[in-house]
């Protein structure tokens, strides 16, 4: 995959979603990082902001979001939280008209306005543009993101709930809705100091929060149905006691026996990121890598099936990528494939 | 609560269980230990074999569970794993038939030989003393935990189910069976070193296991139906990044309006050791404390129901206390009212 | 220990020093808690802001420090952080002259102005009120603190190295430094979340802060020199990835030969919250208990002398209760006397 | 770096150096794994045993240590334990006698016989072998790993007391020995599950273990002396809460005034793997990399040098891969040079 660099800037890299898309696009065969803002930051070098990545960005200094729009490349992430999207976004195209956007954001997921404003809310100042937007799961899209001009990258909740209930959507086996049981870690809340990851607080807990009411539920709901769903999924969050993952627990009753785990293997044997496991997905297999680890078990009726990510990578940053790498008819596995530590 | 002391003998004392109730024990207004078994350990200082202990039971050794038997008691704990307590009752009851036993283990709970067979298996040499046991789950079973000889304390996935459950089942509102999807801490799994608690494994991992196949599923079943539930329970446990607690999410979907928040605050009004909050429950607020939280959310037809407990102590040794409490007469709180430290 | 209940009051009661107040004073024989001021909280009850202790505080709201002043109470504990405990102790004693007062904070431990200026700064409007206050090390100012109005608590890495090389300084061992390196756990930073105890960043991380800089040294120096030490402790503090506990390794050459284990026995016998142990101290064995576990390594002239407690018990709020007991004349033990959990 | 590929064997590949080997390989430019042993998993895939790896390694079966003598190739990691590889290695050369060996276990490490038998003990087959191995820390001793044939790798603790304290040794400026206060992670003590690393007991534990008995003192001390030292260390390791990393505390008092941070970033100007910090490193900054992070704080006469790296990369498997390149006259880097997540 050798070729000419091609530019790429990150709006928000200061964040943990630009954080990881600094650490993976440093050994990327063909993007090369020209820009990173950081409203907070601006001005400073990376990596004395992130010492993690001392030695690898010598030369890169965060910059305002107005400044990294300055500097010509071929693509821009959007890197920034919702509300920040919406609006930086028109800058960028007006800014930059031939660069392709993957906004990371959850500002041009949902195509139906009311369920926008019901979830999310506040102004959104291009709301139009939704339709210009591809919906970013490669494994259920990959065709549309190959030439889309725009892509919003599914959420890290959407992203484990969809891998778990497409390959069944897609049959039509989802008639009744889903539970649908999810736990993230900390590392979800962001980069910012919160109450809810205040270590001595969050180190042993557990609890759920958002219970029925978490802003991805429309975006899976939306996407299942798409794909064939009749039912909407009963979404539960949970926060977990670990820093990187999220692990999902989807319950279907299914009308018609068929037998899930095969579905699973003919429906990802080509999928470069997507694991069947015989046994339960574990977080520590697949954190800190692009994978998606997947399971299922029946019982009569009852159908569980089991995903394991990793948050910021393929339900963020290394998904972003992934649908960069198609947009650009890079190969989808470019910088992307790695196998994780296990500890 | 003074009175005279109860001696009372843990067989099993150095597995988890067998250390909460050392733990709650010192501090109890009547029961004294006066024995503690553990084959391992047998001869050696309590306070040496468990540090935490040391100043707190000077004189105790361990012994061996025959050993054990010798001692004069009213009351046994049986901290032993199942394959253990249904062979050591029946020496217990011969050896001392006037005292009462609490078996904290599976072996007496499910009524259905065709079930403990299934779930359990093994040879059972007394099946037929589970008719005379009580299931100890003290808040749906108060009155015949009071009058009972033998008490089979209730699984921790079990304690956890039912206390979510339990309402809705006694208000027929359960007629199509409940999704739980309940999180355990690695303290579950006993005292002895695994590879499922490897701690470089285990510290940020996060999966399933036993999925639809746990052994608590028929218990929580059992006990539904006698409350008046019409279906079964879907069980995913799940191996959690935390040392304690039990955090279960259960998902019902209702068939008339009902106010769910409002019947758990009815029905938990007068349980001492039952808290119903508005907000979801956390394990921070519940560990090493025999209190269970719960809440619940609504949504349409969607029901969810939070609980969070610890699993060695409301969902083993403290609820074990708890019910020998009210078997010698005892006030129910009596050496469990302490509040947890949060952090 | 039966008695009139004694009314006392926690000013700054949200933090995490007056949580554990309010947490080991509930189950006091004698003291009682009538107020509890957080000026952030005030006017709220207890039980909403600190969910843990529901059932336990079911009447009393959060104060403004000075609502709290307007009730009639025998003694104050300042859980308030240095800065503030310096003006609100004169406030205390004007409004309440009767009161005993117990300083959680570093305000009135240096006794030196220079030192003070040095590593605390700031304005000190009462810094000759530090003659009146006594250091409250039970272990090692015993009979001050029993006739004392005032008390100085100590810090908690103090406590940690104190309890380890006080034994040492009384003998004259100390005579050229010892080096101090302690690992404290993330609940020393305090409720409020900082970038330090951001989860994600905290879990499984380990460092060094505040180097040779940390203001317990000149506290540690102080007490030792006052112990007959004729030299200065070298400290490094450090951050370790678990919520509770400070784990202290201190490294002593000896002049002569001497039995330091022997020494720590003699020493800590009679002593009921310090127990001297053959292996090293673990920090599960002391968590949320008032205990200081000991031991002694040598080799040569090298000692390693090892100690650890929990920072918020020991460290800070149990030491607190423990010298206001003697304050009182009651039992040293008094509502302290809690074997801890191990896991 | 294009060329053919070397093929490489792991003896030992499904312990944590293995595992770690096996990653790293899997993306190194010219070392390829052609035979991977394992007793316990002889026969079985690679990827079913380590899950993490799949897809990955689709074609490579465990074996026995002795199937895979029979491979040819051109180096072999000893990733077995002290005891084994002192055997092995005699097996290796007579079977392979133009491979070049890496032993990561520190059966040849010390050249003192008596040194080795207080330390390590047990029988010695080829003790006189231990004269053809080169002690393979890369920075103090680059040109003999070069042209080595053997190289026995540094045990974690010493890499992380040896990369502070070789700049003062070099300079003469270790007169008075120096204190080693070093904490790892539970990965330090292999893939086993052992009672030291039971989760629950663990995950928020702290404590200290062979202190001034740890095999890796005479290691740190025999380089040291071969550097300038004229004294020991005295070596205090200790248990973190953490799963990886090793953070080292050394204190030395120096005669004259030097500027320990100057020097620092003076010797490992050129150093690819070290990075000096300004303010204290971080083990989340450096694990699941090869770099060791530096730092030094000086109040007077004290000097504190700080280290973090990853025990299991720059501790063992990554510094053998660095050993192995600089024996092939490969890149110092190859396969190394990669960033960690912070996170």
């Amino acid at each position: 995959m050798s070729g000419a660099a091609i530019p790429v800037t990150i709006q928000g890299a200061a964040g943990y979603g630009g954080q990881e898309l600094l650490r993976l696009l440093q050994a990327h065969p063909r993007f090369r990082v020209v820009a990173a803002s950081s409203r907070r930051h601006a001005g400073k070098p990376v990596e004395q902001i992130l010492p993690q990545l001392t030695g690898f960005y010598p030369d890169l200094n965060f910059t305002t979001p107005e400044q990294a729009l300055e500097v010509e490349c071929a693509a821009v992430f959007l890197a920034t939280p919702h509300g920040v999207s919406r609006t930086l976004w028109h800058t960028v195209v007006s800014r930059l008209p031939e660069a392709r956007v993957v906004d990371l954001s959850g500002d041009f997921r949902l195509r139906d306005r009311a369920a926008f404003d019901r979830w999310y809310g506040g102004e959104h100042p291009h709301f139009e543009a939704v339709s210009e937007f591809r919906y970013g799961l490669t494994e259920t899209n990959r065709e549309a993101v190959r030439s889309a001009r725009y892509v919003a990258n599914p959420g890290c909740f959407a992203t484990g709930a969809l891998l778990a209930l497409a390959p069944l959507a897609e049959r039509g086996l989802l008639k009744h809705g889903a539970t649908v049981v999810a736990t993230t870690g900390s590392s979800g809340s962001g980069a910012e100091a919160k109450a809810t990851t205040h270590h001595p607080e969050r180190a042993q807990d557990h609890r759920a929060y958002k219970v029925l009411r978490h802003q991805h539920q429309p975006e899976i709901d939306q996407e299942l149905q798409r794909l064939g769903a009749q039912a909407r999924v009963a979404l539960v969050p949970q926060s977990g006691a670990f820093s990187r993952g999220i692990f999902t627990v989807a319950h279907v009753e299914l009308e018609e026996q068929t037998d899930v785990a095969a579905l699973l293997r003919t429906r990802y044997a080509d999928e470069p990121f997507v694991r069947v496991r015989e046994q339960s997905p574990a977080l520590r297999y697949v954190v800190r890598t692009n994978f998606c680890d997947v399971s299922a078990v029946q019982e009569g009726r009852d159908v569980i099936v089991l995903t394991a990510l990793d948050n910021l990578v393929k339900g963020m940053s290394g998904q972003a990528i992934q649908n960069l790498n198609l947009m650009f008819g890079l190969e989808e596995t470019a910088g992307l494939h790695h196998p994780g530590a296990s500890v």
